[in-house]
């Protein structure tokens, strides 16, 4: 290799799964059922190394990222290096999976960064790479890419979609000051990168009461990017959601579910779902919805990321049961004092096994994010 | 027992497994993810058997069958038989599952119908009731649980939905005649009949030609029975679907998805995507949709039901790629002759590995089904 830099070890520049993490990133969210996964495919010929190829997910999950770098790659793959965010699938459609697709496309070396826990993949992916004679590093950056995966890694593994839960917090920890609706917590900055976090997932899940008082909208606003909302879901055990919220208003133009009751309601029912709202049925216990059953079944329709909005009971229910999976707080400048009503988290009472993984400032807001392993 | 049938064996009566599988039925297709399973409870005091307690799993897929037969038999439960058509759950949740439901309400006897291939279930929830001391006898039925639960099953251990293939055939096996459109070979009692299949499925799929041709609405009218109309696919790979069919009018009401390219036809798709239309992401393979790998997508969406309706060639792209699981025929009584266009398939030439389930008239017209093994 021409090229060397500290972050380079074993002839492979880690900057490369770097950049490639970061394309993949564009697209969470948007590919459906399938991981967001990034490639890169860089050739040196002696001069040092060139990119010869950049593949992302397409948007709705189709085709895979190795096939878009491959595609753009041409002969140029010939001979180089392949750095992939996951494990390459191993499963034959009517298409060949992407592990051969490296291998008739003459790539050498491939990198690797999370492995697939899909059973028609986990292990064969790197298998019919060596076994066709390329080089396989795997588990480079795999932090990162397990980060980033976690939702596909969620629904894999524990059947069932990554719980991200975010809240905004003032500087001494309350999320709301009682007998108020919401209040502006956050600037102007924070709520836009709020309005990214959801567009990177597929559901927007908040509690009746904070639908009731706050009749917010959950809608994806971000004028210019290529985005789409997510669904929201409403806790709603006896589906009291007014016909005339937002929420409801809003159902023909994004989707809008309430996690209610099976039985009882008719008449409500009925009105909701003329205005488009759909109902997921779901168990309850001791009066509340049964938040594992109605995950479960939030996978199993596809989803890999919901983000919990609150309030506060909603998102002490999720920690409560061990149901989140990464931590995202927002602290804005001001104190709120005694009327507050205290968050059920903070940053400095983290639950254990939590690690973290981001901080950054948005204007006059402190962000911060943990996340735990699977 | 007091009473006797020739369909009782080994203290057995068949014929409550049988109408555990007719209720079950009643809500195939409108138990989303999870699968329409049927529960009775019968209970013999001395005096002959009694049913104390039935279940169908809910509207949406919860609660479990199990459950709601065990809630209607209360304390009769005690020292009952159960008769279930799947093995009952045997993972935890918030709520307990069903196998440690039915021994803590006292159940002796578990007769079973079909294994659950679910890796947290196969196998844990019969052990969980021997465990506790409980009679088990399985597979009571099974080919009928089978033929029922196919759909399950097939998301299950293939990763995808069961494909059901109806056709509508003249009596000399044409399924239209050239130069023209739509026709009508069969009569307007097995037409609704098609209407009670479309209701137990997820989604109903034809090809562009299809639906250029014909313009059908594909939505399910069943006046009087509660059913819902499944979500409407066409493969169009090159989204030639016009904006003025009534699939692309009705797409506020009835879910209406496009299987195209991933690329290309930006105006066409807005313009359609504006009307409510979805479109799925596919691989494309000779200038077709890779069949696979879409039912492998519709499969993780959470469908476990396709049946497609035509025409010839979409027909046969399933049937040549090995993806049929169940065909259906409807035979009207005339001929059309020289004009026709042949079916790619016929009662007398069912592709080997099926096996007959089903026969029976509708008016005028005749109609047969066939299976095949998972």
């Amino acid at each position: 290799m021409a090229s060397s830099s500290a972050s380079e070890q074993d002839g492979i520049d880690r900057r490369y799964m770097a950049a490639a993490l970061r394309l993949s990133r564009k697209h969470l969210g948007l590919t459906s059922t399938n991981p967001a996964v990034g490639t890169l495919i860089v050739r040196d010929d002696g001069n040092g190394p060139v990119i010869v190829g950049r593949g992302v997910t397409a948007i709705g999950g189709r085709p895979h990222a190795e096939a878009e770098a491959l595609a753009e790659a041409g002969e140029l793959a010939r001979g180089a290096t392949a750095y992939v965010t996951l494990e390459p699938c191993a499963h034959h459609g009517r298409t060949p999976p992407c592990a051969n697709a490296l291998v008739t496309a003459g790539i050498t070396r491939v990198v690797g960064a999370a492995s697939d826990p899909d059973p028609r993949v986990s292990g064969k992916g790197y298998a019919i790479l060596r076994g066709a004679g390329i080089e396989v590093k795997e588990g480079v950056l795999a932090r990162e890419a397990a980060d980033q995966l976690a939702g596909y890694m969620n629904r894999s593994m524990r059947k069932r979609p990554e719980v991200i839960l975010k809240l905004a917090l003032s500087a001494d920890g309350m999320i709301g000051r009682r007998g108020e609706g919401q209040i502006g917590i956050t600037g102007e900055i924070a709520r836009r990168q709020v309005h990214v976090m959801r567009a990177e997932c597929d559901a927007i899940l908040i509690g009746i009461g904070t639908a009731i008082a706050d009749d917010p909208e959950l809608t994806v606003r971000l004028p210019g990017l290529r985005t789409r909302s997510p669904a929201r879901i409403v806790l709603d055990r006896l589906a009291r959601l007014p016909a005339t919220s937002k929420l409801a208003r809003s159902a023909g133009d994004v989707p809008m579910l309430v996690a209610a009751c099976s039985e009882g309601h008719a008449a409500k029912r009925a009105e909701l779902e003329r205005a488009g709202v759909k109902f997921l049925a779901t168990e309850t216990y001791d009066g509340r919805v049964a938040l594992p059953e109605l995950l479960e079944d939030l996978g199993n329709q596809g989803m890999s990321r919901i983000i919990v909005e609150g309030g506060a009971d909603t998102a002490r229910a999720f920690l409560d049961e061990g149901l989140v999976d990464r931590i995202a707080l927002f602290y804005g400048p001001e104190a709120i004092g005694a009327d507050g009503i205290a968050a059920p988290i903070g940053r400095d009472h983290i639950p254990a096994g939590f690690e973290l993984v981001r901080e950054a400032r948005f204007g006059e807001d402190s962000f911060a994010e943990w996340i735990r392993e699977i």
